[in-house]
């Protein structure tokens, strides 16, 4: 084992252990949410907004502790910059509208970047009880049992997954939902965009579309497509600070021209 | 206790015990579906509908059992008219995309009607460990907790559902996103209607609108969400055979003149 493989076996290790831990901490918050409403005297969107800071906390204490030389990137407290060529890039709670309104598609989201390309995945799903993780040329596992993708899956025979936040207006999402369906697809729409590209992963979607998204909200998931057999599109993680929006794309390899065109990126 | 509240009564405790055998059955299928695909040599789809009849005929006989004087309509194999007044309406798996999949948000439904009136309504979601029960007058509960809806979320403050099948052209479903979105909604799609309507009485959801759904998708749901506080849109069980399909409309109090004009019923 070389050094940099070493190097990425204890990052991918860690990342895994602390998607665990910070997935508890996040159920737990999950699980009492109402009640600390009531303790609180805050409202449901504050009592998420704690959780989401306190989890990427946690997340960022646990990185600073064996990698501080490392980059760190999370939605609620920015950029860091690191010296070792290697960033983590964290979503501490993905998919706060299901969460905050009581369902279970929310996930815990973290990537490590070496050189600007995702090379570790980890996506964790505490109400589902389920733990994807992908390390560049180990391949992708749900619960230790490995990914591969179907080519002989389609947007025609499968179902693919959408997302848009507020940044996008309304005539495009409808755009997309009607020429997803006038070529024959099916969509899913689950509250969690880094959930859905773990599904792309699993082979539970054939693809995932969205016209912007951040790199905490896509690169684990990107990672899990790739090693699973998919593809996905570029992201911009070349820019300095990391948090420019983009569109996210993602597939199976028999959806991969479909959805480059529904994106308008063929 | 009244002949008639005893009635309800057994047939309420039968409809969440098979509801959770049913729940059960499915719940192996779905777990072996892909060694049943090599095993049968069949294709998943064919996996899906053996299991969908299979789960029916548990509930079937069941029934049959206890109530062979009631009606019974099951999305798979029909109506049988009966002459106590009382007629079961059931969806063994609602929600065969996810299911097919893999994915998670599928469940067994299951209405009793009482002269065209649902009077129970108890939908079984295996892979979450949840059942959702309600019964006229009784009130609605999930996993024994009772609910009851929050008369301040609307559209804009919380997240509605959206479903279509095939029957519905791309240009409506695209339509009904984009006012949605421009009334200042956010919407999610798990690929289950009648998940989707117990997530409304669970307040989840605010509300759920499908241009066109049939008896089994929407009964269950309806008397959930009625007990739970909230409101439904009428659907035409007066119809001999039951198998007319309708638009289903069902919200929180605070969703429903929004939803009334989404849907057009205004």
């Amino acid at each position: 084992m070389t050094s940099q493989e070493m190097a990425l076996d204890k990052r991918f290790a860690l990342a895994k252990a602390i998607v665990q831990e910070a997935g508890a901490m996040a159920l737990d918050y999950f699980n009492r949410r109402e009640s600390l409403v009531i303790e609180t005297k805050r409202d449901l969107q504050d009592v998420v907004s704690i959780a989401d800071r306190n989890v990427e906390m946690l997340i960022r204490e646990r990185v600073e502790t064996m990698f501080a030389e490392d980059g760190f990137l999370g939605e609620e407290f920015g950029h860091t910059t690191g010296t070792s060529g290697y960033t983590w890039v964290v979503d501490p709670i993905d998919g706060t509208a299901p969460f905050v309104n009581g369902m279970p598609n929310w996930c815990v989201s973290i990537a490590v970047l070496h050189e600007n390309v995702p090379v570790i995945g980890v996506i964790g799903a505490p109400c589902h009880g389920e733990l994807y993780a992908a390390a560049v040329g180990e391949g992708a596992k749900l619960n230790g049992k490995m990914l591969s993708l179907d080519p002989s899956r389609t947007i025609q025979n499968a179902v693919t997954g959408i997302g848009a936040n507020s940044y996008v207006a309304p005539e495009i999402v409808a755009d997309i939902v009607s020429r997803l369906l006038q070529a024959g697809g099916n969509f899913v729409r689950n509250g969690s965009g880094a959930l859905m590209l773990a599904y792309v992963a699993a082979g539970r979607l054939v693809g995932y579309y969205e016209p912007y998204m951040h790199a905490w909200d896509c690169l684990a998931g990107y990672c899990l497509v790739k090693e699973a057999g998919g593809w996905y599109h570029p992201f911009p993680t070349e820019d300095e600070n990391l948090t420019r929006g983009a569109p996210v794309i993602a597939s199976g390899p028999g959806a991969r021209s479909d959805l480059e065109k529904l994106a308008g990126v063929a």
